[in-house]
């Protein structure tokens, strides 16, 4: 039986991943669902997405890319979901438990589920049912547009049953892209998101004329906030030198073009956080990660002095300037 | 008794370090020696460095900046060695261990004593029969260039006598410039001379186009491989993570000024090493660290290969492309 891999969403990094699946050589049946109709209809008649990484050949049959959630799910045995977190469970809501039922669920997403502050693997496993062997995460330092490039990235996927997340790591393998294996799904999705909000820190820094010597003592403290968090969470022996925590903080912090970098720029230079968001004309995740970690948080009580100075400027209107000057005196 | 320090040194580190003491509000005499007698000459007139960090005021008394080595040490309890690792031996050719006696030397140089392969602590230890608890490393992420400007930094102070590190930490605190405390002057020394091989790593993948992801998941597993030599080197219960370390890898690897990163980039261009020296007209450390620390290694045989790969293409001429060709099938 070839595998039968479904894609949903229809983003840059959605695109990213269906290269991959494509380039890869392993025989597979690539399923994809987005929500816009124009856009299926420029790649059926084009072979391009309009939108994200428009460079992209996409060799998906024409037949297989669908507005139809449901009819792609049930083609579909691999599910690998990649809407905004924000968006994942408008995109679910016609999906039953029933329709997942036997699939693995492999969450790209590097988000929080709004509401029920909730990791993409706890939601997926508590209210589809889907057990926990069943979940995977794709992470690691890897800007999709370096993908569309051709650049060398390396992947980690992680899952609770090791031989799937090596099986599923096998259909993403080609030229460009090597693949790690993990068992730790909480640590790997947690990781992700906390590095958001520190690419907002350090933004925010920028944005107050702090430099690059300060910049290094910032991103030297946040792995070891994100070290203390998944510890807390998830206390398994792990190594957070390796690259789908460490190098995926590096990836994204200290990235010119990061989303979450340039809202905290513009935070960091006096901007509201409603001024800087209609400029942007878009949300930065890390702004959405701040909240839910907050209130995630409050269970762990872990020592965030990042985090926490993250959410007091974006969440309770505390001034860059002061929040900064105080954990100055937190860090070393 | 006011504290009597010595810089040894005329570069850009060793002009921000005057400021700093400069700046810091402990009473203290500075005493200033470099070889340029053109330069002391231009400071003495006008109070300013004319070679490097130009912008920095110099406060230093006029008599107590000299080319004369010998009586610059005399004055001093405190000796800051500041010159180019390369340079230490001819500097201090003239100075003898009676001349040492009774003063704490303090290593500002991050680099390897060419031929000894020692660190610039073991080297004074042994040639100069200066106890190891009167020796003290200053490192940590910190560009000379940010310091004129008055951005903050953290610096961290090393020493087996930790009080001792503290009581010196105490004359370099300022506004911008906050000082941690360490015991482990093997680690810090080390770290401080491995981070400049990464970063011709660093600069020789840039070259031959490899990408941000790439770089993320490098500088990931360089960070390892400085744990791991410093582990087995002088085993102690150290936290990698920290600036000293970590950070000081970082604003060094990610630094598009850094002279190691822009050699790094020529070589992986297809320069030689002779004509990318002859273009720079200057010889980055990373260069030197690489032979150091392959000769130092071949005692403790610890699993390098980024350094590895770095000492192949710079001394055995092997090909950038296919040395880190080979390397990425290490990393992970």
């Amino acid at each position: 039986m070839i595998p039968k891999i479904a894609m949903i969403g229809g983003g840059s990094w959605a695109t990213a991943i269906i290269k991959m699946l494509s380039d890869n050589l392993t025989e597979k049946e690539i399923f994809w669902w987005m929500r816009n109709e124009e856009a299926i209809a420029h790649i059926k008649a084009f072979k391009h997405n309009p939108n994200y990484l428009s460079s992209v050949e996409i060799k998906v049959p024409e037949g297989n890319i669908s507005a139809d959630i449901r009819s792609i799910i049930a083609a579909a045995d691999y599910l690998i979901l990649n809407v905004p977190a924000a968006f994942l469970k408008e995109t679910l809501k016609d999906v039953s438990p029933a329709d997942l039922k036997g699939k693995k669920i492999i969450s790209a997403i590097k988000g929080i589920v709004p509401d029920e502050n909730q990791i993409i693997g706890e939601f997926i496993n508590q209210k589809y049912n889907v057990p926990l062997t069943d979940i995977l995460v794709i992470s690691g330092p890897c800007h999709a547009e370096e993908v569309a490039l051709e650049k060398l990235s390396y992947l980690t996927i992680a899952s609770v049953d090791v031989d799937l997340a090596d099986r599923f790591a096998k259909l993403l393998n080609t030229r460009y892209i090597k693949t790690n294996v993990s068992d730790d799904i909480f640590g790997t999705e947690y990781a992700a998101v906390l590095k958001n909000i520190y690419a907002v820190a350090s933004g925010i820094c920028h944005g107050l004329g702090y430099g690059d010597n300060f910049q290094a003592v910032l991103i030297s403290n946040a792995i070891k906030e994100i070290k203390d968090f998944v510890d807390a969470v998830h206390p398994i022996d792990r190594d957070i030198k390796e690259s789908a925590y460490l190098g995926d903080l590096l990836v994204t912090a200290y990235s010119q073009f990061s989303r979450n970098r340039t809202f905290g720029n513009m935070i960091g230079k006096g901007y509201t956080v409603k001024s800087a968001q209609l400029e942007m004309n878009m949300v930065a995740e890390g702004y959405y990660a701040a909240n839910c970690m907050h209130y995630i948080n409050q269970k762990y009580k872990v020592h965030m002095p990042i985090s926490r100075a993250v959410y007091a400027i974006l969440y309770e209107k505390h001034s860059p300037h002061i929040e900064m000057v105080l954990l100055t005196e937190q860090l070393s």
